[in-house]
């Protein structure tokens, strides 16, 4: 508790710049950490609400209310007692109970009711500002304006994407026993992000995971691109407002056995000439082992499946396709991992249904991951194994870099902040010439997993 | 001489398949050691012309006349002497003899005289057989085939490709003491190329030379390409013959003061409705530096600069422009490395002095290099050093995937060679989360360097 910075509200453009909604990032998967286009302040110590203080606890800053600092632990745990008879906790518990139906040799089975320690997103009784107290950060949207539009899908999504980083990262924090070097970061046109890196962590040698929200004009470009994607949008002179916000990350793992998970949830809209507005989700989570788990595999995805299948007995079979399309390195003839979900355009069966769906999904980041994560924390491994790791994190660069839709945008965008984008980039990537594994090992069977798609559950 | 293969002529169907000529491939620069589409199919021992053999020695191969093995030696002394007479040889003593003026400590100056030890190209009184015995494997097309249209482009080109592959791979076995991996492959669609590796060298963590001369028709989407860089050519029933070949290599030495260089000299041909044809030269070298070595830099840009002002005044100039246009990571906003030569397009003031031209730059690529290496063999070099290499690695992997031409024509090619392609990615690399170099540093000033390109003679 030795570093409190006293903070107090700052007022900005945002405020009044929030009607809005993305054109051209319609359709833009992503596997960058950020898609979109930022400009990077490292912003000093940030003033917000009356009343309220940072205080830092090792690197990691917690967002806290004027005075309960001190009540912080007993806080937290009341909080994460309300949250199991949250809709995400049922999720965790649910996908953990099956889980260890099927595996009972998991070493921190309970790890699925620390999922929920900040505060529960849907808990109709505590407003933005408690809410908050739990984030990596404060939005990037104003707090006051946040209460204001309490009700607004863009303001329920903001409150989503700050809860998952948040869990995400404590979930992450808690295993590896390093913590998370927070960047915010303002983009000139609109808007900004928080990013969380953890690099050469005990357990990790890379984590990012990135709020960002942006919000502009789209360009007669931009324009063009949504067109040609069949859709026909008339802006106010030539003008098209828009909202972008989300949430995602790439966890690169130092064990060879413990695997890659990326995950996004994004969501977006736009304004038309007559003030209409589209509006869509999009998002997923993916797994990338450097060898087949079948336990592991199946845990991951059933843990989707049942979050999918709350909503629609079509999504998790659908979006489990989509996915092995999706991410699929085509010059190798190969997927980047053993998939998982992947989706994007949803705009029905209504605005409220859809975005249910999204935080169901978003609620099974930490029970999808984590899991496998203490599973495999102690495993040994070879250079031999550390080896086929880098190569096929190689193989993770090229997708990343010649097919990611969000990554080709973001990097063609003027003003992007590059370090979020690539983010996703693992600390070191090995090319070998020729490298093909002898049959019958490890390495051949993981190869054939990614070269003919399975079905895990 | 434990290994000796007797080989025959197999006459092949590029005997009649060799008028041709490639139109999306113009403008193709290329990083990739091979842009090409291709299929590899890894060759038993190779029929030649009868009274042919081959021999290996270590894991490379020599290809030799029938009863010459055992006075392998002598000849390529005095082929090597021969040599020394030629233009090559006077381009490479010139630009030793200027660089030692300038910075009299390189440790192994006579190394430039090692050049040419392989028969020289442009002996009139030897024949294409002699020419083919030091290549690193017998020539793509046909020797009787070659032999037969002696006087053509296509064959005194690929006598070129192949003559710059050995001489490069000899000088780089020397300094290294490994040896290449030779593969020769095949493209279904007609002709095929010659892969050189060195992987895990003592010198050269992957050294990668590849020769590739492909042939066959244009697809239409190839000729609307064509059309769109404002070439209107007409087919024969839609279809137009071309023919396409290329030397290019990329080095990654294992010590990050020896820099990382990359060259590529190309030729096209397209045949169009009427019979008449299109051609045009490409290439290029470039260097790619962990580290500012300003003689390193005077070096390399003076010996490419004396082959360009032997041909026209403005080559040096304009291609070195050129080179720092082209190689240029735009989302870092810094170029690949310290440039060199770039062009495209090359079909003035005629065929044969287009061709000169491009075979002094050929000339020039164990001249403008190898010193640099030797002068660098021992520097000793530190863990923050080797670091910052494998860092800059990271950006050559975002360059080469990102925007290098040849790669991404050649990936998004059904049937492409990947591994001659990728064979230009570093064996290592990474990517550290907001890297940025503290001011002072000898890494700083490297960075700088690559935000302002600077003139280097």
């Amino acid at each position: 508790m030795a570093t409190i910075v006293i903070c107090s509200v700052k007022k900005t453009a945002q405020t009044t710049a929030r009607r809005c909604l993305s054109s051209n990032l319609k359709g833009l998967a992503s596997s960058a950490v950020s898609p979109l286009p930022l400009t990077c302040t490292h912003s000093p110590p940030v003033r917000l609400l009356p009343g309220t203080r940072w205080f830092s606890r090792g690197s990691s800053v917690r967002f806290m209310s004027h005075g309960t600092a001190g009540r912080a632990g007993a806080g937290r745990t009341r909080r994460g007692a309300l949250a199991l008879s949250g809709a995400a906790a049922v999720t965790a518990a649910a996908a953990i109970a099956g889980f260890l139906a099927n595996a009972n040799h998991f070493q921190c089975a309970e790890m699925a009711t620390k999922v929920s320690q900040a505060v529960e997103e849907n808990e109709p009784e505590l407003d933005i500002l408690q809410r908050c107290r739990g984030f990596m950060s404060h939005p990037v949207t104003d707090i006051g304006v946040l209460q204001e539009r309490k009700g607004e899908m863009l303001t329920k999504m903001e409150m989503l994407i700050m809860k998952t980083q948040a869990d995400f990262c404590n979930a992450l924090q808690e295993v590896d026993g390093g913590t998370f070097k927070v960047d915010r970061w303002q983009r000139t046109e609109g808007g900004g992000g928080i990013s969380c890196v953890m690099q050469g962590g005990k357990v990790f040698e890379k984590a990012g995971v990135n709020v960002s929200v942006v919000f502009g004009n789209l360009t007669e470009e931009a324009a063009r691109q949504m067109k040609s994607r069949g859709k026909v949008l008339k802006g106010k002179d030539g003008k098209l407002p828009f909202c972008a916000m989300g949430v995602s990350s790439v966890i690169h793992p130092k064990n060879p056995h413990i695997p890659t998970v990326h995950f996004n949830y994004r969501y977006f809209e736009i304004e038309e000439e007559d003030g209409s507005k589209q509006w869509w989700f999009g998002g997923g989570t993916d797994l990338t082992p450097v060898y087949v788990n079948k336990e592991d595999g199946f845990h991951f995805h059933n843990t989707l499946k049942e979050a999918c299948d709350k909503h629609h007995s079509q999504y998790y079979p659908d979006f489990k396709k989509w996915c092995d399309r999706y991410f699929y390195i085509r010059h190798r003839g190969e997927t980047r991992g053993i998939g998982g979900i992947f989706f994007d355009d949803l705009d029905s069966p209504s605005q409220e249904e859809a975005f249910n769906f999204v935080k169901s999904c978003a609620h099974t980041v930490v029970p999808c991951y984590l899991p496998i994560v203490y599973k495999h924390l102690n495993d040994s491994f070879t250079d031999e194994e550390k080896d086929w790791q880098q190569v096929r994190r190689g193989r993770y660069v090229e997708f990343n870099l010649v097919y990611d839709r969000g990554v080709k945008f973001g990097l063609a965008t003027p003003g992007s902040r590059i370090e979020s984008i690539l983010m996703s980039l693992p600390l070191t990537a090995r090319w070998e010439y020729m490298h093909e594994p002898a049959k019958g090992t490890l390495e051949a069977e993981m190869l054939e997993a990614l070269r003919n798609p399975k079905e895990w559950v």
